[in-house]
C-alpha cells in the first residue's frame, strides 16, 4: 500500500474504572502493546479514544480507514458505542478481545465487525488480520452498492412507468412512443429521464 | 449449537508430492493436529480430501456446513480448487496457512473465503474463528438474497409493465385498469401476475 492505513484504536471507557484494579492496569498495558505493534508494522495510529458518547463526533472528524476495538473483556459495551458511531458511514472494525463469551458474534458481524479475534494478538499476525478485514469490508461494500443500484433502478423504473402510463392513456400513445417522448424531453432539457417522469407525475396530479 | 458442524478439511494434493520431503511430512503432521483439535472441539470432520479435480463432486455429495483449507504453503493452488468446487453452491471457507504471501487475500475474500488465518492455530482459537466465519457467511448470504430479490422484482416488473402497456394501448385502458385486469386474470388462473404477463407478451408477439 502506498499510504499507511490510518487507524483509530478504541479502548473501554477507563474514566469510569478504577485504575488501581488489576484488570484495568492489564487493559492499559495491553492497549500500549497493541499500539506499539501497530506502529512497528508501519500503521498510522491517529488516535486512541475511549468508547464514550463523544466517539461519533471524533470518528467523523478523524475519518480513519479502520477502527480497532481493543477490549480485554468489556467487548459488548465498547462495540455498542463503535457500531453507533459508524452507523451513518460504515468503516471496517476489527475487535481484539479475550472475552470468552462469543454469543454476540452474529450481532457483531451483522453490525459490520470484519474480524473478531479472541485471544491476544502476536505482532506478526496483525498485518494479515487487518488485510483480511479491509478486503472483507470492501467486498461487502461492493455488494451493498450493487444492492443500492438494483433498488434505485427499481424505484426509477416505477416512476418512469407511471409517467409513461399517463402519456399512453392521455395521448393514446403506444408504450414505445411514450418512452421515446420521455427520452426526448429529458435530452432536450439535459436531465435524467426519471426527473422528467417525476415532473410529469406531479403535473398530472395538479391538473387532475 | 444443537448439531455439531459438519466439516470437510482440504489439504494440498499430496499424491503429487514426495512424502520423504520435510515439508510434506510437516503438512501431514499439521493436518493431523488440526483434525485432532477439531474433534476435541466437538466438530464432526466428515472427510479430509486432497485439492484435486474430484473435489467438486465430493463436496456436492458430502454437503459440509463449512470447509477448512489447511495449506501450509500451497495456499493459492488449494484455494483455486476449492473456489471452483463451491462456485455453484457457496459454503463458508476458512483458510489456515503459513504462506507469508498475502497478495491474493482480496481475491480469496471475493471468492468467498470467510476467514484467513496466517500462522498456525492454537486449539482454543478454533471455535471463535469458525463461529465468525459462519456468521460472516450467513450475513453475506442474506445480503446476496436481498440483492437477488431486488433484481427479480425489477425483472418481474419489466415483464408486468410490458404486458400492461400492451393492454393499455390495444384496449385503451388506463394504467390502473390494465393492472387490475392482469391481477384478476392471475387470480382466476391461480398463477403469479408475472406469468400471466409473460403469456400476454408471448401472445401479442404471435398475433403481431
Amino acid at each position: 500500500m502506498s499510504q499507511p492505513l490510518r487507524i483509530v484504536v478504541i479502548i473501554p471507557d477507563l474514566a469510569v474504572m478504577d485504575d488501581q484494579e488489576d484488570h484495568v492496569r492489564q487493559q492499559l498495558e495491553r492497549s500500549r502493546a497493541l499500539r506499539m505493534g501497530l506502529l512497528e508494522a508501519q500503521y498510522d495510529v491517529v488516535a486512541t479514544l475511549p468508547a464514550d458518547v463523544f466517539l461519533h463526533e471524533r470518528i467523523a472528524q478523524l475519518r480513519p480507514d479502520l477502527i480497532i476495538v481493543d477490549a480485554e473483556s468489556e467487548a459488548r459495551d465498547a462495540l455498542e458505542h463503535v457500531v453507533l458511531a459508524t452507523r451513518d458511514e460504515r468503516r471496517p472494525i476489527v475487535l481484539f478481545t479475550n472475552d470468552p463469551d462469543t454469543t454476540h458474534v452474529p450481532d457483531a458481524v451483522a453490525a459490520g465487525v470484519c474480524a473478531y479475534i479472541v485471544e491476544g494478538l502476536a505482532p506478526p499476525r496483525i498485518r494479515p488480520i487487518l488485510q483480511v478485514a479491509m478486503a472483507r469490508f470492501q467486498h461487502e461494500q461492493a455488494l451493498r452498492a450493487e444492492l443500492k443500484d438494483a433498488r434505485d433502478e427499481l424505484k426509477d423504473r416505477k416512476t418512469i412507468d407511471r409517467a409513461k402510463g399517463i402519456l399512453m392513456q392521455r395521448q393514446a400513445l403506444s408504450e414505445k412512443q411514450a418512452y421515446d417522448r420521455l427520452r426526448k424531453l429529458a435530452m432536450d432539457k439535459g436531465v435524467k429521464m426519471v426527473q422528467i417522469a417525476q415532473r410529469m407525475i406531479d403535473a398530472a396530479e395538479l391538473l387532475g
